[in-house]
């Protein structure tokens, strides 16, 4: 199966080092920044093009690997085929393609990519939809080589999924980096919230249901400290407000459980 | 030493058997609720007392691990000592003890614990304040000999330290929680999301800074992903509150650098 891959980025590397390590024929890199194409085409050792109509048209399977927002423009320029392309977005539905490709999909993983970073992919879920059963067999065929966690998702669940890693990561990570500064205000780095950041995420993982191992003044609904809180951050009234709503919001899911409880 | 635990929860139980296993004497566990006194008293092999005004009078330590708001009671019921009396809470101000005890302090572990989950201690910040340099010169000593990461705290700064605890840790907590709903209604158990969580704590712990590493459509300003989230939270008006004021506070942290940035 020969595989051309459309963007280079952090997801791109990863997937396509992945691929090639299982065996696949990558066969092409495009992207229209040339150095990033020609960076991963090195690493690959395979050619590379950093311009749109010259991706070859003979390939299996086209995996666009490009931002959101940049998706639109690379199917509309890209050359006719009928190959299997396929883009690797949470938020985008897969009727992106309808009316330019005879055959479509989304492979979508989710986790969050770094260059730098190395990532296991077998752990990695991967979330496939297509626009026909054979086209769902060949994605399920290469999904099921590097994941063991492969799932159906329509492009309405695969948005929900996408919001999900919204709050699970993308949010988390700026709560961390508020964490940092309030640190950092009583004189200390980073690195003291570190072993309290991992024990975090490593129990509510561990423990399968977050809202168990639920901890602090707001599960609790110790006002004192919660008003001592809010007194902390007067200079900060949009920290404020994330304490004060995520706090209610902790209160509430209390109430809520302690409600059906007594039912 | 002879050491009085006062309280028997999850931080009294992690903490005295770190501090028996490297060699301490813990002498007596009291708690108001025999079954924990008992429980942890069996752990340790050592008595247990339920009724604070039998609490031995005559140890050179007395560790309070009593809920924040328990403190002041606790306080006030225990018998007079000369030993080195202190709280273990991120909250509660060391003067909480002045007047009735001639030598206290406060030895603060920032760490979340829970009874089934084995920490490393060595690992832990551990931060220390004490009522003269001879009761810290105590305490550092007790410190350094379960942690590798000792630091002095003022109670103004441990307020700030266990504030950032309650984003970094509580919060966060919240949010994977909310990730978990979210993800349940497309019809993926919470085990989808782990993958991403364990990378998102781990990512933002390497990096050092976890603004560095911030993803998403907020630091995008993707407008069109973040519209269609919102349009998904619609029964949800509380989540799309937290989901609208998490993005305007990365989106404003991110133009805060670019203008720096520029300067």
């Amino acid at each position: 199966m020969k595989i051309v891959f459309v963007g280079a980025g952090n997801l791109a590397v990863h997937l396509s080092k992945t691929l090639q390590n299982t065996g696949f024929e990558v066969v092409q890199v495009y992207s229209r920044t040339e150095a990033s194409a020609k960076e991963l085409a090195m690493l690959l050792q395979l050619p590379y093009t950093s311009e749109i109509e010259r991706i070859i048209v003979n390939a299996s399977l086209y995996i666009i690997c490009v931002k959101d927002d940049a998706i639109a423009s690379v199917i509309e320029n890209l050359p006719l085929t009928d190959g299997l392309v396929i883009h690797t977005s949470g938020s985008v539905p897969m009727d992106i393609f309808s009316g330019k490709f005879p055959n479509y999909g989304v492979l979508y993983p989710l986790q969050t990519f770094s260059k730098s970073r190395q990532v296991d992919f077998s752990e990695i879920p991967v979330f496939l939809e297509a626009n026909s059963s054979d086209n769902l067999q060949i994605l399920r065929k290469v999904a099921e080589t590097i994941s063991r966690k492969v799932y159906e998702a329509s492009s309405a669940e695969r948005l929900k999924l996408h919001l999900a890693a919204v709050f699970g990561c993308n949010f988390v990570n700026h709560l961390f980096h508020l964490s940092a500064q309030i640190a950092k205000q009583a004189g200390f780095e980073f690195g003291v919230l570190t072993p309290l950041i991992l024990e975090t995420a490593n129990k509510a993982v561990v423990s399968g249901n977050p809202k168990e191992v639920q901890t602090g003044p707001a599960v609790r609904n110790d006002q004192g400290v919660m008003r001592k809180h809010i007194e902390l951050l007067v200079s900060y009234p949009e920290w404020q407000e994330i304490y004060a709503m995520l706090s209610e919001s902790i209160g509430k899911q209390t109430c809520w459980v302690s409600k059906t409880r007594q039912d």
